[in-house]
């Protein structure tokens, strides 16, 4: 039996997010199909993050174990392989001793979240980026999100039905910035709650467009009261991008 | 009767080219239906470069004349409506005087080609960029680069139904580079032939892969001769980024 990690980019868009669920095709069941093609077993793999429909990556981790002996280049050609012709791709896999496991090992979540300011639609990028209509002041977000920085009660920032048994988490980092024509938020921790970054990005558009202060987003922190949260933005402009070990 | 220039942004996959033509739609068809669904008038867009099919532009440049009075930003407003859901966008609109000509008064064209050189297929950037399975030397196609840059006959990389009078054309400036996971081969000069920076594209592929030194290139340039050029690279990765007047 081997255990290999995988590195595994996809475009979220004609999924139901990572998780297998009844109700359409999952990142996960694919990759499940994939192995099961590729060397016949029935495997689970385990993913660091639960992203959810629509969301990207670039950097996910899974985990899997098979009983077939083969190398870790091997492994990856093949799953690409059977992946055809889902956007899913498996950047990188390595072989990993047992005690490895892709969502219990990991030590930080990274992600970033893609904005275009613009009056006309997208064309190359429609599916990859948030497209918003209004033009946003940058630095303003940037000084707004630092008050999300540190450890805090985040049950404004999190979906009713986030499953997570504590609201409480730890936010490391999350910077806004202009990247040519786009804004891009990054953002990472040990672990997020359920649509937290949507939420922040949602309420940071307030604090673009004037419509909130930073000290706005810290009431609407401090209130711990999802009703105070902004428009949750849309997944299509999320990627989980890397994930620490 | 007023000139209007427009700059497009277009995701050229679903397209024959810029240019109208019998055998499907064509993004200068589009924008001239788009103007008649906004204004009501049948008139003709002219545009800087006629991009191939698959070909996409981010900063395309076009101009028509309508006899109705709009201001440029209602113009551009108008069109966008009118072109959904086409992956065509008009970034911007201005008033120009009737001695503007998209294609006559352009001094300079530049173009961006993006490679990824991985194992792992495309997920998000399907369609968006060349995948090419082999690694390159970034540093070798620059070098090799330089040696079409002045005045030269291109014959070796133009398609050989290039309906231009001359193959000598003035390149001016080309650079190979990498960008995160991209390598992108950026040029510019007051006009190219057809197929040209597709036709260089897939001549430094072979440089990036130690098949050619820029030796190689240089003789193939020289050579004048079709049949020494290395494969045309696919449309799927070239953009018409910018126009100079």
């Amino acid at each position: 039996m081997t255990r290999f990690k995988i590195t595994v980019e996809y475009d979220g868009g004609p999924f139901v997010g990572w998780q297998a669920q009844d109700n359409g095709s999952s990142v996960q069941a694919k990759i499940e199909d994939a192995i099961r093609g590729f060397c016949g077993e029935d495997v689970k793999v385990f993913g660091a993050g639960r992203t959810d429909s629509g969301v990207h990556a670039l950097g996910q981790v899974g985990h899997f174990d098979i009983e077939a002996s083969h190398s870790a280049d091997t492994v990856r050609d093949g799953l690409n392989f059977h992946l055809k012709p889902c956007p899913i791709a498996i950047i990188s896999a390595e072989e990993v001793d047992e005690e490895f496991h892709s969502r219990f090992s990991a030590k930080k979540r990274y992600y970033l979240y893609r904005m275009v300011a613009r009056r006309a639609p997208m064309t190359v990028r429609r599916g990859t980026v948030w497209n918003v209509r209004q033009m946003l002041d940058v630095a303003s977000m940037h000084e707004a999100a630092q008050v999300l920085v540190g450890n805090h009660d985040f049950t404004t920032f999190r979906a009713t039905l986030c499953q997570a048994k504590s609201p409480v988490k730890t936010l490391d980092e999350i910077s806004v910035y202009a990247s040519g024509d786009e804004i891009h938020i990054t953002c990472n921790a040990r672990s997020f709650l359920h649509n937290q970054v949507r939420s922040f990005v949602g309420s940071l558009k307030h604090v673009g467009e004037g419509k909130w202060t930073a000290a706005d987003m810290k009431a609407a922190l401090v209130a711990a009261d999802r009703k105070r949260c902004g428009p949750v933005a849309p997944a299509h402009g999320l990627y989980l991008t890397h994930v620490d070990y």
